[in-house]
């Protein structure tokens, strides 16, 4: 048996999500329906973890066990024969037996793409949301306060079931400014349901004077959603990269 | 009566093409629909021309007539609201009487959209084409090789019924590199049916040295249509802007 590991890319605004679920077309069941295409039996996968409906990868890692003599780097070229274009397997290759795309992840990486213009086009509709000028040098000291460990229970969707562990370690978060678009990168051990787009929701807020930087005293104290932004929309949301 | 210039956006995919016809949506029906909407009567509007379907605009031209009293640079808020996603007005301008989108257009900008690496991300599939590596010196040359007055009926769809006036001038024809993306823009007074498309598949057969700089001999005797590359895909074209 050897152990794949494959990097992926999806649009996911077609896609009830990443993971299985009893209705709607998801990621990980077209993933799986193409996989079995190759390997002519079904196979289990194991994704670094779900992302929510609409939201897109440019690294979402997802391993599982076959059986197979096919060259390995040539498993991602067979199985994006059977993928919608939506959906693409960067690279295929074999790992380590221990190696788990969601245990063994060490960081992961998100980015969210704003507009502060006057005029989204249609062209970056698609993948970007729009909201004001937003003050650049209050969104670097917020920035600065999400990181190190912190309880992220207020940044958590209130549909959430994780009533234990919601204590989380950002490495590094930071905006890239391009004229009027905005990248917003955020790197961490991990993310709780919805956590990236309550952050970004909470830090458009912040950079439109809505809300102060002392806001996050408030935020750490855990379980206060209510002190926190909106979910912004899941469209402009991008899993960049998962560490092992 | 005043007349009204809008300068508008559009992505191509959704529509069979600009112009009004008897089957299937197109970026016109949907604009006068809009536009009938906001003064509560049809008006026929005229554009600076047809683009295929699939093409995209960045900038095309639209002129109309009508007798209101809105502030001119309201209209173009007002058309967006009644607009689908994928079409936007930018800009509603009044303008002379004589102002004719078409036969007032002094030039028009294309650019078409290429990428030459090995794996074209799902993000970038709905706007570019993937092609092989190209050879940039030759293609600087046949850029040069275009400029000027031309026939250019080997460069026009065999479908085409236009018999006539087949010379058009090219005033400018460059290409664009940041990586593995490659950007073609021409500007001319005028371009045939599907003109831009075979020019680009011709250029690409240069690139790849399939053809030699030499065909523009044959090409440019007229009606040589046997010569020139293949029709290449609408999705990567976009009519940037119109000059007056």
């Amino acid at each position: 048996m050897k152990n794949i590991k494959l990097t992926i890319e999806y649009i996911g605004a077609n896609y009830f999500g990443y993971q299985k679920q009893a209705k709607g077309k998801t990621v990980q069941t077209t993933l799986e329906t193409a996989i079995a295409m190759v390997f002519g039996k079904e196979i289990k996968t194991t994704a670094s973890g779900r992302t929510d409906a609409g939201v897109n990868a440019m690294g979402q890692v997802v391993n599982f066990e076959v059986d197979t003599t096919m060259p390995i780097d040539k498993v991602a070229l067979a199985i994006n024969a059977h993928l919608p274009g939506d959906i693409r397997v960067l690279t295929s290759e074999e790992v380590d037996k221990n190696f788990h795309s969601r245990y063994s992840a060490k960081a992961k990486t998100y980015i969210y793409k704003l507009y502060t213009g006057e005029k989204l086009s249609v062209f970056d509709k698609a993948y970007h949301m729009q909201c004001p000028k937003l003050d650049m040098e209050q969104l670097k000291k917020a920035c600065k306060l999400l990181l190190g460990e912190h309880d992220f229970s207020s940044f958590m969707s209130s549909n959430s079931n994780i009533k234990d562990d919601t204590i989380r370690t950002i490495y590094d978060a930071h905006f890239e400014q391009n004229g009027d678009y905005l990248t917003f990168e955020i790197t961490g051990n991990g993310f709780l349901y919805n956590m990236v787009r309550i952050i970004v929701g909470t830090l458009i807020d912040i950079g439109m004077g809505k809300k102060r930087l002392d806001v996050f005293d408030k935020l750490f104290e855990g379980n206060n959603r209510s002190f926190a932004g909106k979910t912004v929309k899941p469209n402009a949301l991008f899993l960049k990269s998962v560490t092992y």
